[in-house]
């Protein structure tokens, strides 16, 4: 085992060495809990300046899911849905947290796990045009996810088209930020964590994925847009006792721009990558910017692929091929990028 | 503020330096997610053998309330609700988490936070009786907590009690052990992770106010009777991605009996700040044998007391009395134990 | 069996035969569905005029505990519960409707069935006077009975103090009619319906009890205050497909003033059982002005009793005691009134 | 308006006056509430001899939508979704019930509103390979309507094959049968009562569109498959007080095959139709056997027929053609038919 590389996910180790440190530093303090105490604070100064957004509602939960079901349920009224691309996560991975949670996701066609401004306009003109649509479930709000699922990144253009169509059809517009920190750090990306919090009601900073232990930072720009969001997510089962844990590690991430480095990192390890994979002729299964990377292999050399390197299944491609993933992330070793582009150029 | 002096929570600080060690040395291992790695294993395993239940299926989760709405909402069924003092955590203090995951908290009367095997009997006798019960709430299980919300135990006659009295009239059992560490640690305990494990159709181990940052593993000695009880906390927002960080923390905890070795800490102090209350005359709203301690004062003494040291407000005693909270825990610095002490005398 | 009488509730016959009557005249009458039928039409524009509320939003539903579960869901937010009387319909005889619906029913003492504005204010300074209000359930609306479970009426005063303790601390006023007829008939009553929708946010007219086949009108005098419930309406399963099956019963209930005729006609009757109790020295448990009467007989009388009329048991009053119910309706024969006041004089 | 004719829907009318005779009949006899009565006693009788299920545990609701949610969570776990052609009526038009209630719609391609047993096996295949699929929503149930909202009809070979196919993966099976008494009358239709109670694990007979005023009968074959169905449907509102007048009704309609003629005539006046719009040359979406009629008309002559005929709008063909549907229904009068017929060879 002990020679086999790792590019499977982007959470499997544990945080960032700076914020163990912090965690070592702080660790006798007594603070008071539930994200009342001064970390936490700070934390949500910072990213309050970062996306210029100085009145925003900021809040530190544990994971993806957990803020998916609560921001769309508290958002939503009960006969509303939330559109998302049949790819989103919350479509197709959370387990049916949305239905759960009493509300039906309305999926629409994904372009490489994008969906368009254009789209939603369609969708909500259907609707109303609709003879019965009050006997349907109107559309209340938008998810998406920026990286997305595939990898791919919404361009500033598009995601201010995204938010001018919710604004014309009265919807609101949430983006799941699980990788946040591998677009940010993209060269070809421009949307910052301003344009987020301009153009978006809600998004999410992913810590999980980005070097924390756990946690993601929820940000509601408008403070008044989810009153008593602290009991509702109390009342979910998502208050951390110890918030300072989540607030710190935050703040870490937010200090000296290790949020962006951490990003840039798996960003240089995924370029790599793929400038290798061109080279030895690898068929991309389409082109992504940030660390994750879908690629197709015929079975034969998954084959020997898989028992030297711990990969994603994706899909099936075809009955002699299947597309896989390979992420790397903040806590990628340079000498295992290494390794894999040596063991790619040998297969 | 730095001579301020803190006994208002047993969740102020961070974590076991055990755990922060164990969490520095694993830090850039990879492994899988979602708590199939091999810490989560070890750590169901060391569970599993100090409860002598060899099949418990066991998951662990982030925080309290988010298991109590789990747990209980897989356990009833949709006609069912569960039956709980009208002072446990489900009733009061968890923003209606059960009643938002569609269950009645059948609250009874408590004794100092406990509920005994012949009320459980009552209720249900009347329940049955009463003509119109179908068009009522069946009580479909118990939930209790050991040691209760007022710092009480359960010996391990009433768990017997309330067990018979729930296989009586087909109600599961269920224990909210947030506490544990102070109860199992307690000279007066006679309850075990082992009765614990065969009297209750499920209860959990608290970390988060026991030693760990955070978590909390839930025990199911049956392991058929929550199928797919995976799926639900994917589905619930509370499978952790890197479930390693919590595993690795339930795995230190239980390793060389460190559970105990925190909750005996936690108690000796509390015993040298009871036994000073007693000699200096403090008191007692009821007496306690854990980690919590209910005092009675004056709201003047009060106010000076509240200058110095932080304390939880429980509740009015009457116009001019004041019942408080003081709460040690396994980071409680013996000093400031003596500094209490010390001012307590001069109060 | 054909010389027993039937006092055992009012909801034991068909429906007044004017509805019998209309029904026949119109059945083969095509009319478009969902309530968006002429009858349905005319019957609002009734109840409109007779609540002096012209904007007022109406709904025909089917019956009581179903309006009661998606009037108070669609008014509260997620954090919030209903405060009501412990002997409220929906905290005892729903089988757990709120509670399923996401909510919590926050019961508070009875007096005869009614709660009070002071009770209400008392509650909510509780509340927000407790320091972890932001971890418990938010008050946010007040359901009361009209006539009460009890039989017993609010008067103007009682209902306007309601009123404004609920303006004062925030909360919806929502008032269940079941039995309405029996209150507005009701000779002691000083609550009309302009009273209920000028005072209340949203209640119902009873239909089922008080001479229809079945139906509630939901009365919301701000047209605004739930959008778009006829699509909650619908997606509850509430929303009936021949929607002037109900708009014309309740057409034919508010032309002439049938609904007080019905009303009048029960009270008439329970009057009349009521003064022969007296007379005859019967124990009431308390006494009520509407069409259900609450005595109490020695269990050996009330074994003699049962064998010749049907009755509600109520409650055990003591070893040797029982409280039972009387109840009269828009359908009771005198006849049957007369024979059940000539065995009383025999028992 | 007195001269135009509709063939909108099948739930334009009253009642079968042979129910509304029944309701007069016996308007004032006096029986218990909530479907104790004895005519419900007898129309479960009936209901069950001709399903040959003489155990089946068979309730009487208001409405289709209120079944469908009520029967879907009943048999569902948390953590399973219901399996539904993409046309099914729970997948479109219910508002999002079955999300309201927790569940997500698993949607599968139609053929003509219908789904195979080998669809199914390739879902569940499918969702069993998928290594995630613990993080997906796991498939519990399939839901077919009887005939679809199509107007087709399953034979009974493609039943079996869905009942072998849930059988094998371990799903319930779930039959809509609003319409069923134009399903059950039709000449090609091969499945019977006695087949539904036999390889559904719970189907519903419909009155509504059938014949009744409202009301829909629940027949579960295996009478503990839902334990306290009772319970559950007081919970969710769907009780009726009066539960006789929806027993009377299904007693009527299975006394002497009424439901039976009442079917036949419906399909008696739509074969006409059928006919007549094959002579005349009018293009059919699809063929079908039962009371609903799919054609496309060029919208200049749909326009023209709009003045005349009230109908259905379906979906726009293309830029210049628009699919409308004509129904016909247990009280559809011949001679609107025969103008119907007239009409539509002077277009």
């Amino acid at each position: 085992m002990s020679e086999k590389l790792y590019f499977a996910s982007d959470y499997m180790e544990g945080a960032h060495p700076a914020i163990l440190n912090r965690l070592i530093e702080t660790n006798l303090e007594k603070t008071s809990g539930y994200g009342t105490d001064h970390y936490s604070e700070s934390a949500r100064r910072k990213i309050r300046e970062l996306c210029n957004a100085p009145a925003a509602d900021i809040h530190f939960l544990v994971g993806g899911t957990q803020v998916n079901e609560i921001v769309i349920t508290s958002l939503l009224r009960p006969y509303q849905g939330v559109i998302a691309a049949e790819t989103g996560h919350i479509s197709v991975h959370e387990a049916g947290a949305i239905e759960a949670g009493g509300h039906k996701v309305l999926t629409i066609a994904h372009d490489h796990g994008k969906i368009s401004g254009a789209q939603i306009r369609e969708y909500c003109r259907a609707f109303y045009d609709d003879a019965n649509h009050d006997h349907m479930v109107m559309p209340g709000m938008v998810y998406i996810s920026q990286p997305t699922e595939y990898g791919t990144l919404y361009s500033l253009d598009e995601l201010q088209k995204l938010h001018d169509a919710c604004r014309e059809w009265g919807l609101m517009l949430y983006a799941d930020g699980a990788r946040l920190a591998y677009g940010l750090a993209c060269e070809e990306n421009d949307v910052t964590l301003e344009d987020l919090a301009k153009l978006c009601d809600v998004f999410y900073i992913g810590g999980t994925k980005c070097g924390a232990l756990f946690g993601e930072a929820v940000v509601i720009s408008d403070p008044g847009l989810i009153p008593h969001f602290f009991t509702i997510i109390k009342q979910r089962g998502a208050l951390v006792a110890k918030g300072r844990i989540t607030g710190l590690q935050f703040d870490t991430l937010f200090t000296d721009h290790l949020y962006w480095q951490a990003g840039a990192h798996a960003l240089k390890e995924a370029d790599q990558i793929r400038t290798a994979l061109k080279e030895k002729g690898y068929r991309f299964f389409f082109e992504t910017p940030t660390n994750q990377i879908f690629i197709i292999l015929d079975n034969e050399t998954l084959e020997k692929f898989g028992q030297k390197c711990e990969y994603s299944f994706w899909e099936k491609y075809d009955e002699n091929h299947t597309v896989i993933r390979l992420a790397t992330s903040w806590a990628t070793d340079p000498e295992d990028t290494a390794k894999l582009i040596g063991f790619l150029g040998n297969l």
